[in-house]
């Protein structure tokens, strides 16, 4: 059986890449994505608009569908911990706590059995992440799940993805990788209960794949001075990418200090991984506190390489450059 | 060509119709739909939460499919027009003003210049209803949409379809049916610039189709006193049938009062319609503020029946009773 099947599809025909349309999209939407309460508009990990005086709310939504994002067969439990999770993410990497999400699942009319097991899997990753289910739909289709997740992030200390200071150090939470093992093993792979995978996300990548980790107290402890901040959802040279463009600077990475699962497949972990880690810069001066930080929310964490003041993302590994495989592009 | 389909789709076999399906999910969810900021959770139109003292949040989603909702063929602007003014009818039917919405949109690679029309029908509809467009993906697949919206009510004001009190009038904004008349008629029609519609809604069934109402400034109105609110999302009756479930009351909806586009369709047009018309209730004692705030906001809007203390929703036409066609299931 073939559980995952996205990376069947990276290479097919493109009029416009992805970063391209969405871009695009958001010049023709012109004005309608502007005012006086939106602090940040499409374009970053999730939205930010000010509520009151003191507290701002993070928006986000995101989409999983069949044979792009998982396939037929993936068990209901796995997709549905999996979307909510990836969708938490994008509002924890704007440094605020995730309080509520939609979820608007389409399935075909015969499938109520894994209706009911995605609903134990949203149920689940909620629950972990103190997350309420508030609203959702069906409709009748071929499979898929758009789920919209709400935060709240008080004194406007939420943390954009585009805001690096030359000098900061990169910092990466977690292990890279499990995208790529999980693609190559899935073929034979038998699916166990979402309890058991949950007990083994630390030496299983199969559980790492399908579970990722929503970091909500670590990001409460680091939010006041992280200077930029998002998760690797399209592969770390991809995001290094969107967190330099609209300034002057660049990246270098160095690759031996990224944590991997399995280091012979470095090019595809550096440019493909969707693990939903966060990566974040900081200023030297905090890496102490940083270090505290993460000790006191147990988080894996290391430095990674330093923002320059030479355009571009470079990755050295052992001293001579790398080149990542290109990133996922949904389009 | 053929522009609308859904009407195609209703018919064949289901294991467990959309309402038990939604309430055993609910009641799958358990605790995780419940906590302290929740006032309402999922099964009304919208979902109400708790922000402050004073404020609280509406947030609902709805998802669109091609060969369900609409055809592949039909223009991308009065598809992407229709997917938002429905969704923000749910945000208004729970008294709310819309603030902002998120568009997830899926389309094959090709669709480069469908999706653009798209665009171009949720800023008119956005800009038509001081609505941002605050965030979105786009995903690769079958064509389909999903919103979600978030709006903001002040003062706990917030109206809930399921409090209707016996003796309460029932009354209906606009005019029904253009649902049926679309449907029968869009093999021949050929589209119309989504411009020209805009001044047609009043005349023309289909640009009453494709551009639903969005009636935010009578909704802020009459939310002191209306006792239960909902909108026409899937057919008259079945909107009554979800007003009256949770009480042991009824209603008598007298046929004549209902505006039709078209008398002839009756059975359907009480039973099928999606025009995200807004039924509400309120007192008798309230017939004059209502006429009053109606007038001031220039909306059509008639009394046509009564919750009764019998249970069951019935229909008359000059005495008779009558029967609708089965609602619209989504399943």
């Amino acid at each position: 059986m073939r559980y995952l099947t996205r990376w069947l599809k990276i290479s097919r025909c493109k009029l416009m890449n992805e970063t391209e349309l969405i871009h695009q999209i958001i010049a023709d939407l012109g004005e309608q994505t502007q005012g006086e309460t939106v602090m940040v508009g499409p374009g970053d990990d999730a939205a930010v608009v000010q509520w009151n005086t003191t507290d701002n709310i993070v928006v986000t939504t995101d989409t999983f569908v069949v044979d792009r994002h998982f396939s037929e067969d993936t068990p209901g439990d796995l997709v549905g911990y999996r979307c909510i999770a990836a969708t938490l993410s994008d509002v924890v990497a704007m440094s605020a706590r995730p309080c509520y999400v939609t979820v608007a699942l389409t399935v075909e009319t015969n499938s109520q059995d894994w209706v009911f097991e995605f609903v134990k899997g949203v149920r689940t990753c909620c629950a972990e992440t103190n997350t309420r289910i508030i609203g959702g739909n069906m409709a009748c289709g071929n499979k898929s799940a758009t789920v919209s997740a709400i935060g709240l992030v008080p004194d406007s200390t939420y943390v954009r993805r585009d805001t690096v200071c030359n000098g900061d150090d990169i910092w990466l939470t977690g292990t890279l990788g499990a995208t790529k093992l999980a693609i190559s093993a899935n073929v034979d792979w038998q699916p166990k209960p979402l309890e058991e995978l949950l007990q083994k996300r630390d030496n299983c990548f199969m559980a790492a794949y399908f579970l990722p980790r929503v970091r909500i107290e670590f990001v409460e402890k680091i939010r006041s001075y992280v200077t930029a901040m998002t998760d690797i959802s399209d592969g770390l040279q991809t995001e290094l990418e969107h967190m330099i463009r609209s300034s002057n600077l660049g990246a270098r990475i160095d690759v031996e200090q990224v944590n991997m699962w399995d280091r012979r497949h470095k090019a595809h972990t550096l440019g493909c991984d969707d693990s939903y880690e966060l990566l974040f810069t900081l200023p030297k001066a905090k890496r102490t506190k940083l270090e505290q930080n993460a000790s006191e929310t147990n988080t894996e964490c290391r430095c990674i390489g330093e923002i320059t003041s030479t355009r571009g993302v470079k990755f050295f590994d052992n001293g001579q450059e790398i080149f990542p495989v290109s990133g996922y592009s949904h389009f």
